[in-house]
């Protein structure tokens, strides 16, 4: 049976009263437990995109790894090295070469627990790098977790709107911006979360001559390494790879976290890799924070030890099993991710023929097709269209609450949604273009 | 074939100088490191007594329901809640009535990534409760790193040597140090890592009264949980109970660690156990930092979540299965930690014979048997006593680490020591003492 939308418009308005939240001001976890409470009280099942979320299983490698390192109760009671095991680093380091074509030593290389530790100790020394210029600047829209690392850590941050600022424009925009004298350096993410943007070769070269210029580091989130899928990533060794502010500038840290494409995010486990200058850079400025001048150190020595003592033994087993696979060559490890792709195809199609529009696009008017896009329907503002979506039993996330300033919307993940789940999705925007059009 | 003792002074003398910190002033990991080197070039084994890592095998109870739970690759792709996975927490409440006699809900009871995430986040919100009470007092001598936590998160610290302030000297002296005004809690181990003597209730109780007159939160950090090995502790659910602050103050943040109780050091994986009050308690200074009043959601969502987000799911069923077997009564999981015991008794005899004195001692002179000692050999101070043991071929850790200033001496921990070695100590202190005495 079919249910019918709009569903009973009193009880989601009711539901959103109760809540105290309004849906287009809601928090990722504000509007799980919105959906969650209306699916209850309605009987009804919404297409869920609002959480970014894996939907596959971890490869059985990992778990394998995992358990034979266990096995014996050795390995488990003794503590990992700060910096990560050499095994695991030799192996991040071996994947970035292939996988990225950029060449660090292992040093270079530092597990952390998911790459949210990641994202905050290097929000830490980067903006500590020179007590004059304690302000992130974020790339926005984004993962607005990164936000409140930065509140947590005493921070500043601004944020620039990459919308309608691309190209060289959006160098500039950074560029000026850094010319106040106060910026640490800059954040976002590439695959770009929540728009599916990449920025290109070209935007990462101009803003990496900008951290050269102003002594700026840039703090890289790959959270979605390789997920756009070009032709030929999946291929070791060769070009093409996925685009990389490290080919550009010596000061980088690198986020890879092992969640989305390794389906690895319940063990929390990422890779920081830090720019060999980092090993040599050396500031006054960090040393009340971290005991030590070397921003490496301070990542290190100074941050991984005081927040987890470095990272279980068991995920860093899985994860250097995983890499060390996808190292060999023989196994396309982004193959598996690429039901996201499909499942993003056919959503966009569909979100399209029935009247919405993507909001982000790159320059040329285009999208690819991955873990995530953005979606609005003209004439319909954020706030009507937040709540009118609930009535039409389909949920994502506000833009809002990602940094965007310049353009209004939602962000769609793509990962909970199954084949059978698009004819639904078709059905009810078909409905909504019907009563909105 | 024993080695002789002193080795070549020179050797040591130079290798020394060459890593370039007095020995007294080494870190655990300098003397670490420092120690390694002696033993290559030396060609000899130290008895080791300089770091405190447990030296038992995890129960295979942990890691049967790590495995269990990692097969199949579901769990390990899921995110684990933000506060902790329901099962722990409910086992957490229960361990914490049948074994420490304090009652509290699951809510309260809080997973970390190892009890190092849970004193970093704790001081993150006890030295932000009020803008002007950024303060930790430290009970010292303690655990070093707690006061790298304090640097990284830009709070103030002071400290007390209780060396000689026991009883209500110690008490007084605390509630002085809070007259000030500036003062947001207090932060100690119990038992105490590096001395092993352990607070009394009087003391608790006394400092618990200070807290709740002030609004000081204490961190207690249980560490080596129930390992002062009174008898009586591995009933559950029957006194006595190991000695405890939270029952004496409604102010309190208690860190379990599961690295020695449980020698799963390598997962990673701890307990912070909130007070219920801390739930209920509001203040506006924590909001620019947490994006909430509340101090427990600030520890979890304004702490975990954007340091780690959550504890990896495999440790978390592992330790979940320890204390349910724990819960259930038929296991003294304790016992098989006596080995600790046998050998603090034996160690410190050797010392004891050969001239050393114990520095840190309970008020009556005496002084349990458990993980860690203190030691000093009269009339030489700790700067030529950090030198001299490295000829003589054994290693502590010297207390000016530790924030000793009213004593001078050095912790032993027991837990790498064999019974074999323990004869070749017999024999070194023995020369040590004849060429001394």
């Amino acid at each position: 049976m079919r249910r019918q939308v709009p569903f009973d418009k009193r009880i989601v308005d009711e539901t959103i009263e109760q809540l105290g939240v309004p849906p287009v001001k809601c928090s990722i976890r504000e509007q799980k437990r919105l959906v969650d409470l209306l699916e209850k009280k309605l009987g009804v099942e919404y297409i869920r995109m609002e959480f970014g979320i894996p939907g596959l299983k971890t490869d059985k490698t990992a778990v394998d790894a995992e358990m034979e390192a266990l096995s014996g109760g050795v390995i488990s009671s003794q503590y990992p090295p700060f910096d990560g095991n050499p095994a695991l680093k030799k192996a991040t380091a071996d994947f970035v070469k292939k996988f990225l074509g950029i060449q660090v030593t292992p040093e270079c290389c530092v597990p952390t627990v998911g790459a949210m530790q990641g994202g905050f100790l290097a929000q830490a020394v980067v903006g500590r790098m020179d007590a004059q210029r304690p302000v992130i600047l974020f790339l926005d829209p984004g993962f607005p977790v990164n936000k409140i690392q930065n509140r947590f850590l005493g921070l500043k941050s601004d944020a620039i709107d990459f919308y309608n600022k691309r190209g060289s424009v959006l160098v500039d925009a950074v560029e000026s911006r850094f010319q106040k004298g106060d910026i640490g350096g800059i954040l976002y993410s590439n695959p770009n979360n929540p728009t599916w943007i990449t920025f290109s070769e070209d935007e990462l070269k101009g803003l990496g001559e900008v951290m050269t210029r102003y002594d700026g580091i840039a703090i890289e989130d790959l959270a979605y390494f390789g997920m756009d899928f070009r032709e030929g990533y999946e291929k070791p060794d060769l070009p093409p790879y996925p685009p990389t502010i490290a080919r550009y500038t010596d000061n980088y840290i690198l986020l890879i976290s092992s969640s989305k494409i390794f389906s690895y995010a319940g063990q929390r486990i990422g890779l920081a890799v830090l720019s060999p200058k980092l090993f040599r850079w050396e500031s006054e400025s960090l040393e009340p924070f971290f005991l030590t001048k070397n921003a490496a150190y301070a990542f290190i020595h100074g941050g991984i030890y005081c927040t987890t003592a470095g990272v279980p033994q068991g995920p860093q087993r899985g994860l250097t099993a995983l890499l060390e696979k996808a190292n060999q060559g023989d196994w396309d490890y982004l193959d598996v991710l690429k039901t996201y792709q499909d499942n993003a195809r056919l959503m966009k199609k569909v979100f399209l023929e029935n009247g919405f529009q993507i909001v982000y696009h790159e320059m040329d008017g285009t999208l690819r097709d991955g873990f995530y896009f953005t979606y609005t329907y003209p004439g319909l503002g954020s706030n009507a269209l937040a709540r009118e979506e609930l009535y039409y039993g389909f949920s994502g996330l506000s833009l809002e609450k990602t940094g965007a300033v310049d353009a209004q919307g939602f962000r769609a993940c793509v990962s909970k949604v199954s084949k059978d789940d698009v004819e639904t999705l078709n059905y009810r925007l078909q409905r909504f273009h019907e009563d909105h059009g």
